[in-house]
């Protein structure tokens, strides 16, 4: 299928399924944080999953292909990159699976109703705090800092949105660890599993990938590291398989 | 200077200034997380550090080994190892600098306290709960289950004994972080650094190092993966160097 781009964008091959991605250099482009967090989540057959911030639609998109889940939402308050989600979908031909609504998280569970997804995943803006809109680079700065949803709002929706014994999953930053999980208790979606992810093996981690249990008991398993290069400065073997190459 | 041993028990070495401490194979032999906890925190000098359920005295006497600080205290309620502790501690000279209470964590502000040390350091009982004593082996039951004292026990003691600003060090199971980060944030010891320990590069973690600031601001530091083994069955560069051999 030939999909018409707009100025600045480019279309990214997936590695996997032939899917390809709409994406825009220098504002809208995934990272390994939403390919690591897609394998570590899964949706099983007839689960129904929902993204919070999905930004370009990658998490949708990579789920859908890694997973027999009967259908997938993806929610996004900026208006560019939610159209860019919408016509990859199309692109890839996956429109009766993925649906992309425009809409603010801290009222998702609103647009969604009460335990209405099996799974949930994000890959919310890691910086705490919003010290003020920079102009020239508006929708990057959105979807890193909380400028327009904090931890706190993620947790409360999800935790209306999912279903009894619903699973959360979560890509986030190492340094804000005990907050999450402080807070992850008292919404009641109950930590279950942990992975740090360690640029190097003598490296310290800067990404953590966090599966979530909704009223959940407690005891966690924390994974083996999983380590992004070798010493040689080539990703290890894991990584390659994750990326599929 | 030659010690009298009790039947049963061992001196050994350890590695360090000479020094050495009695223990009794199968019921009170230090492991692995503690010689692990002694390097990972750190006392100044000028500073006194209180090991809240101390055993045999290894944390204080490999703490003295390995710092400045000025004085050092060991809290344990079982009269064996703290007979023990006393021992190990005359027969090393370092009774002016530690020193062995018996006695109840529960009650430990009540004996020691407020805000009467910088430093708390502890390697405390891992496994949830009291599934009754068992008299066979009743002394290392207390020590491994929480059968006289919980978690909570002892971050409520420990921010009432830590001075402002004071550091509490903590060795513990990984799948027990969780509660571990909601209790410390709750009684306002905000955790600030932690290192996962993995036996193995592939295997899961089985020690958490945890280091928390009383009345803290949020952010912690997460380092670099403390592995035990190398693929070949021996100890990293790393291990040896913390055993000193």
């Amino acid at each position: 299928m030939i999909t018409d781009l707009k100025p600045g964008e480019r279309l990214d091959d997936l590695q996997i399924k032939g899917y390809e991605i709409i994406q825009k250099p220098g504002t809208f482009c995934f990272g390994m944080d939403a390919v690591l967090l897609s394998s570590f989540a899964s949706v099983r057959e007839g689960e129904a999953a929902l993204d919070l911030g999905t930004g370009t639609g990658i998490l949708p998109i990579l789920l859908e292909a890694k997973n027999e889940g009967s259908r997938y939402a993806g929610l996004e308050i900026q208006e560019e990159s939610a159209d860019m989600a919408r016509r990859s979908i199309l692109h890839n031909g996956l429109e009766d699976k993925i649906d992309i609504v425009t809409g603010d998280i801290r009222e998702a569970a609103g647009l969604f109703g009460a335990a209405s997804f099996h799974v949930i995943t994000t890959n919310p803006p890691y910086m705490i705090g919003d010290h003020g809109l920079k102009n020239d680079k508006e929708a990057l700065y959105i979807a890193r800092h909380e400028a327009l949803v904090s931890l706190e709002d993620i947790l409360r929706e999800s935790a209306k949105i999912l279903r009894p014994k619903g699973r959360f999953y979560m890509v986030h930053r190492p340094f804000r660890l005990p907050e999450i999980f402080a807070k992850m208790c008292s919404f009641k979606i109950e930590p279950k599993r942990m992975r740090l992810v360690y640029p190097y093996v003598d490296k310290e981690p800067n990404m953590v990938l966090i599966e979530g249990l909704k009223d959940g008991r407690p005891r966690m398993q924390a994974e083996p590291p999983l380590i992004v290069y070798e010493k040689s400065g080539e990703y290890t073997e894991e990584l390659r398989s994750l990326y599929g190459v």
